[in-house]
């Protein structure tokens, strides 16, 4: 099938062998099937040739966006705790009053199937409506080997259902289980010997991620971790140095990690690793925002020394319920000072590289994935320049436009079925 | 005609003659025209008494949200100085590079009454999107008087031919027009003596605002301003201590002002003014948000002394892009520190008496105007904790509902006609 998009009044292909943001105007793009075949002049182009047509109305089209960091599988909310939160109630005291991860494992672990898939997609398509066309998606809210594998299989089963590519990671490393206390050490053994591989040999995961912080797991321990994941072919990623500079991205960085996420506290050092280990800087400064935070990820140092940089939400029920990679975005430029043009590659090419997906989309280009986004603006600028508004006309994923009516219409009634 | 809401899972009254937020359980409400008849439990209710039945699907409904203060009605956009300011660029060297205010002014001047009616339409029906049922807009990108009345009359045929409220302000006095740049006192003759009657006999406006701080109108100016639109019959708002301690808030109290604006550097004497004088202060952390300050209004302080606290956007094409009523509340919480109690508040009751409406809405009661919300959420608790996401289900607006759907579609498009 072949779908032409006509009609672009600016389009960026924020392809790397373009200039820039690969800016051009008055285009138009031939899809066929999932991948772009053409990329031209509108005024070239005969409609005639295409199945469908959509016309951009002389507006922005950018690739797709891309959300290379969120915890969205799992059950329950967590909203009394934000009221907590604003109280000044500490995290323990939080923990105390029946709070804090530990409730969501515990209501994840009750949920099916089916009940996490039902809150999973919505939740997916929601972000598809903000215009993200790929999602990476941990799991990490079980941590019992039954409950992760229950929910990278709800994952699985979304990956065939939506349109929208996810990216699966297992980070049964997201916390010390309840029923390991104080055994971290035996915990970890678990999960090298026998947890990481039987994800991978059931193809669950394409990446493995641990949380390198302390009071969870040290740099020892996440190298363990993230070595048995090597070798049973995952890709690696790193919670490292949110609360302090542990040495995470040094890890993340000796290892050649795809990414070092957080790194609110990272130092020259930790830069330098991941400069020499080729890793992508992941920053999610949704969480400073919405914990109230002093504290953002240096961002300009971080780009200054030529790591890529990629944003993502952190989407999470406690520590970060934001799933609008929009308002990263604005967070990005208000919050971390990053140029348009820097937040505009740290949603697409750099979050692509940091799903290890950077081959074939972050970008537009022949041959490149047909995931689009179409928007209610004239030029990128505008996008930036409204803040707290989604100007999403509509979204072509895998060569399929939705409309945003049709976007939102599916994403609703998560709470109230 | 009758309209019945049924099934709604959590009702919040907000009436003031209510605890807290009003909220009760299963609660279902019967509509007649444009007010509510009957207010009970779902199970008591007969559907067949009512000619259009909506299902709330257990979720939490709310009062109309009210914007009351907005500076909606203007042509153009300024996005490239959105980047600029990123970029560490001075107001003064954005305004040489021939941006600011006055690149505004010169748009809205040039801009036909079709099309400031079609880009504002579209503004509105995107608040109305976010669950915003009345709305303020204010004058003062014409400065001119053919302009402002342009601007004005615009305004009431919107109000004519929308369902929501818009309640218009007269901002002549929102800069000094660049024909009378060093004669401020002049212009504030022609505002006292010619503008501000005209507005005023032709019915044009229900307030009148003046932008009190230094370098635009000093206290002794505003005053006159203020007097001459009271013995016209306008009500009264002020612009008050945004950029520093002038006595803005003091003449709002002293001249028993409806609502006192901005206030991010209001002092003792000042707040004092305002609870003497029976005004609301009306906060509009956006505008911090957005230009990237340390500095918010001290909410505590003002709620701790008993001065009815209202948020609003101060939607603007500078120092404010931001239309979106919902961020406005969370920045409220996680910059302000604001309960979600008195949040809701400050968007419901406080802020209808901010517009000189709260005899009849920002509270749901018998015979109180039926604009309300229908969330995507079972309780006013999620409303807050998902930070950046629209749920609003529909909005019921003079007794009409519409869906989410009608209203995306309807909002779209403003720039890519």
């Amino acid at each position: 099938m072949k779908t032409l998009i006509h009609n672009i009044g600016q389009l960026l292909t924020l392809n790397p062998a373009a200039d820039g943001l690969g800016e051009s105007i008055g285009m138009a793009v031939l899809i066929q099937d999932e991948r772009i075949v053409w990329i031209g002049e509108t005024q070239e182009v005969d409609s005639g040739r295409a199945d469908v047509v959509i016309d951009a109305r002389g507006g922005l089209v950018t690739p797709g966006l891309i959300d290379s960091h969120t915890h969205a599988i799992f059950a329950g909310n967590r909203a009394n705790e934000f009221e907590m939160r604003l109280q000044g109630k500490s995290y323990l005291e939080i923990a105390a009053s029946g709070g804090g991860i530990l409730k969501t494992v515990e209501a994840t672990r009750q949920a099916s199937a089916e009940e996490l898939y039902a809150l999973t997609r919505k939740r997916l398509l929601r972000m598809l409506s903000y215009g993200v066309t790929t999602v990476e998606v941990k799991s990490g809210y079980g941590l019992d080997f039954e409950t992760e594998r229950k929910c990278l299989r709800v994952l699985r089963q979304l990956q065939s259902d939506l349109p929208m590519t996810i990216v699966p990671t297992y980070m049964g490393a997201h916390d010390i289980p309840p029923e390991f206390k104080g055994r971290t050490d035996d915990y970890v053994d678990l999960l090298c010997q026998e947890y990481i591989p039987a994800v991978a040999a059931e193809g669950l995961a394409v990446f493995c991620d641990v949380f390198c912080e302390q009071g969870y797991f040290d740099v020892a321990q996440s190298r363990r971790i993230l070595e048995a994941a090597r070798q049973h072919g995952l890709h690696l990623k790193v919670h490292a140095e949110e609360f302090c500079e542990l040495g995470g991205a040094e890890l993340a960085g000796e290892l050649r990690a795809t990414s070092a996420d957080h790194l609110l506290h990272i130092g020259e050092k930790g830069i330098a690793a991941l400069r020499a280990g080729g890793a992508v800087a992941t920053l999610l400064p949704g969480t400073a925002f919405y914990l109230r935070l002093e504290q953002y990820a240096p961002a300009s140092a971080l780009i200054a020394a030529g790591v890529p940089v990629a944003l993502a939400t952190d989407f999470n029920p406690g520590s970060c319920a934001i799933d609008n990679l929009q308002l990263i975005m604005s967070l990005a430029c208000l919050q971390m000072n990053m140029t348009l043009s820097d937040v505009l590659k740290g949603v697409t090419r750099h979050a692509a590289k940091a799903v290890g997906l950077e081959a074939d989309r972050g970008y537009l280009a022949v041959g490149s994935r047909a995931d689009l986004v179409l928007w209610d603006a004239l030029d990128y600028q505008e996008l930036l320049y409204y803040v707290g508004r989604n100007p999403v006309r509509g979204v072509v994923v895998s060569g399929t436009y939705f409309s945003r009516e049709q976007l939102e219409a599916q994403s609703l009634s998560e709470t109230t079925p």
